[in-house]
């Protein structure tokens, strides 16, 4: 396994990549809020673990990836009172919550598939773990660092503070922060204005409201992520990941939850991925320029000129390091489309190289040392930039220097003759693997199904006539069998070759 | 809207449906138990109840169609010790049991898209609904009707029926049930062999388990049922489905539970849909002839020939009545696939004739009354068999009936100026409202290449597993390579296993 290093906010630096068990990863990533469809602000997260995942998958470890669906008593604490937003928007809508998280789920997995994200391991609900929440909940009030008012329960950060480092992710002071937040009628029941919500008591009228020690309520929003993250991956665990956003106050309560709870600081890397703009601003509702992955898709977003397709989009955010920010313009992404095009040629080109063996190259000249040296140059630098950080700006950058020497090899103005089998083959597997394995691309070479059809059935021909060859008639029969089957009858000439009709 | 009769089982005979809110149906469908691979079992239940939702939708009600997962504590209250089939299984894998959930939950919906069922309106989990059950428990203990004994809760039937119609559904009788109860060691916990458990006590090494007032368990997988109905259609609510195989114990059970905890009898309609057979036998594990769904797409079971395609097998499953039994061969298959063709070539046929302006009938000719009047007859037969209990094979047979008179049209055979313009866009609208519309079927206006390359795409990643277990790597580079050149992407999975994506 190559060094991995990883960027960890925890510590400010690029770290050594190390897992707790050797050969397994754990990781848990914040998912999304299903209150509302998933907009351009989800897209950057979710394609980033999904790259991080498979390549800690191509290292060779067993990765459990865990990213929560967060479907109930989500609400901030920001200066205003507790807001459940689920609730809020079933009630307007008329509808029972668990429709909208239903159909806001639905819409969040197709257009992660429609971004070519690999589902997580394990995708847990907040709803569905009420229990293991509560469970965290009574341990820290025993514990001595929660309280309980009016049927709600606070986690008391002065007393954490006291003896814990509180801010130790974000950087932030208490005392700042005390300074800082607003006193408000509505919150007066806390201690302390830092304090935050482990469990609130459910007003009357409140839907979303399961039983508990205290009354019938709901989950504060930090709770849920400590509670299955344990639950699915222990204490600690290898990884924790989440938007730039979630640091604070989100991730920052996490962890203080999770060091009571479990006596461990829960993850060891923290990985963040910086935030999207548009147009140069903060995408948000009182910029009036969310849009929505539906509106991208199908360009009626009135921030955009134009639809784009999800590859471009994928395309676009790998272009730039995750911890960079990216902003989303009509222009950028013209730009991205263009790029993509270029680099699926290529990978188009290079199948097509490597795979006509008339013009097999290396027979009839010899190849260019200089330019042989350049390739494994290449592939050796997209090692590396994976290795560092996941660097995808970087994979992507020198794929781009190796597209026109394809464009010079398929036009003649390279000679085949300049370059061996291997290296051909090099190239090729250096684009199917950080291209398409990794970075998660999926190259649109046009689908002639009928064409692909006949060029499959030569195959399985040739495969066929091997096997009678090597005299495996288990597999020649087998492969009669399945193709006759499906309506394709297979012929043995005389000349010991086969043909197929099409029944 | 027309007067719907449905089947009840309850009643044992057709009732007008009337919902209990007007305009509103609340249905609820036993969902799959998520320990494996769905299997052709789960394909008629899920198509039956999507027509059912749909017609119900087409009548302008405004439906609330749950239906559930199973993914915790399922075990039959059998002659065998209780049983957490996820745990058993997870336990051997060496996984987490919620990662078998997500894997087989994801592979469920994958069968789910194919087949053309639209998603329900909520899909609660078993896990996450522990709350709602112990909460169900615990009213059901206090109300008299359940006991704990070692960790475990029991409904004692026995008293239920004592002042209850235990056996209201199924028919049948307690003493008959006591009779052929054996009495075995492992359920000397209970008080009469005929009580099932609410609440397991959860032995040590059991993974998924719960905190609750009884100790650590796990629920009994009735009250999964009961607490998620009650949750989301409240008490009573208007149609509960499955398979007739739920019937007894798990309706009974849910409508004893049910009765105590509500007050009321569950549901009002009761629909059951009649198992399947196949080659005359019914599917099980024991007479080894389970076929799951991704071996009924491509043609891998032991058991049949070939492949069919989900479109094929929902026709097949909605050709017979739901309440009928339906037995897979062969050569059932293959009629329906015919059927199918010759529909969906009709469907076609119809949106090619009334769009053609040219050709518009009436203006040249006389329209001939019989026959108007003989398609006026065949759209009201096929409103008339929805409306009576879903009768989906009857409205299938009127489309057969109405498919020669469309060829005649196509052919010349029957003139043009012999039907109205109005007549033809009646069948146009009469087919895509009954074929595609309620029953679901997408006509493939296409190529039916795409269906044959994917099962030689299948053949080819079993030679290419084959040739790597036995270590011909040249042979197993050969294939992946040509198959690029076509544009198909071969992915080695953890598993070991190959799959393809199209480019």
């Amino acid at each position: 396994m190559p060094s991995l290093k990883i960027y960890n906010t925890l510590t400010r630096q690029k770290e050594l990549f190390t897992p707790i068990h050797p050969g397994f990863v754990g990781m848990y990533v914040c998912g999304p809020t299903v209150s509302g469809e998933s907009h351009l602000g989800h897209a950057k997260p979710y394609i980033t673990f999904d790259v991080i995942y498979r390549y800690l998958m191509h290292l060779g470890y067993r990765v459990r990836y865990v990213r929560n669906i967060t479907d109930a008593g989500h609400f901030e604490e920001e200066s205003r009172p507790a807001l459940d937003k689920i609730s809020v928007k079933a009630a307007t809508e008329r509808l029972e919550p668990m429709e909208l998280v239903q159909k806001y789920t639905n819409l969040f997995h197709q257009a992660m598939d429609r971004f070519n994200c690999l589902p997580p391991t394990i995708e847990p609900t907040a709803t569905g773990h009420i229990i293991e929440q509560i469970n965290m909940i009574e341990d820290i009030l025993k514990k001595g660092y929660a309280y309980v008012v009016n049927g709600s329960v606070y986690f008391d950060v002065d007393k954490y503070a006291s003896d814990h480092h509180y801010g130790i992710l974000s950087g932030r002071s208490l005392e700042d922060l005390k300074e800082n937040t607003r006193h408000l009628e509505s919150q007066q029941e806390k201690r302390h204005q830092v304090d935050f919500a482990l469990w609130k008591n459910a007003p009357p009228g409140h839907i979303m409201r399961w039983k508990s020690p205290w009354g019938e309520g709901f989950p504060g929003w930090h709770i849920e992520c400590s509670a299955m993250s344990a639950k699915y991956l222990g204490s600690p665990f290898d990884i924790h990941g989440g938007g730039m956003d979630l640091i604070f106050p989100h991730h920052e309560s996490e962890i203080a939850q999770g060091e009571i709870a479990t006596g461990h600081l829960m993850a060891r890397y923290w990985i963040h991925n910086n935030m999207i703009t548009v147009n140069g601003r903060k995408m948000g509702k009182s910029y009036n320029n969310t849009i929505t992955l539906s509106e991208m898709f199908q360009g009626t977003s009135p921030v955009l000129d134009r639809a784009y397709s999800p590859m471009v989009i994928r395309f676009f955010i790998l272009q730039t390091h995750y911890r960079s920010t990216l902003d989303f313009s009509n222009e950028a992404l013209a730009a991205a489309e263009k790029g993509w095009n270029r680099l699926s040629a290529a990978y188009a080109t290079l199948q097509r190289l490597s795979n006509s063996r008339d013009e097999g190259a290396g027979a009839s000249g010899s190849p260019d040392p200089e330019l042989e040296q350049k390739i494994r140059g290449y592939c050796q630098d997209c090692a590396d930039s994976m290795a560092d950080d996941f660097n995808t700006a970087r994979v992507l950058a020198t794929l781009f220097e190796i597209a026109p020497l394809v464009n010079g090899l398929e036009g003649g103005q390279i000679p085949r003759s300049g370059i061996s089998q291997e290296s051909l083959h090099l190239l090729r597997d250096c684009f199917q693997l950080y291209l398409v394995d990794l970075l998660g691309m999926l190259p649109d070479c046009g689908s002639q199904d009928s064409g692909k059809l006949d060029g499959v059935l030569e195959l399985v021909a040739e495969m066929r006539n091997q096997a009678r060859a090597r005299k495996d008639y288990a597999s020649s029969d087998r492969i009669r069998d399945a193709l006759q089957s499906l309506g394709i009858l297979l012929q043995d000439g005389k000349d010991g070759k086969t043909t197929w009709t099409e029944l």
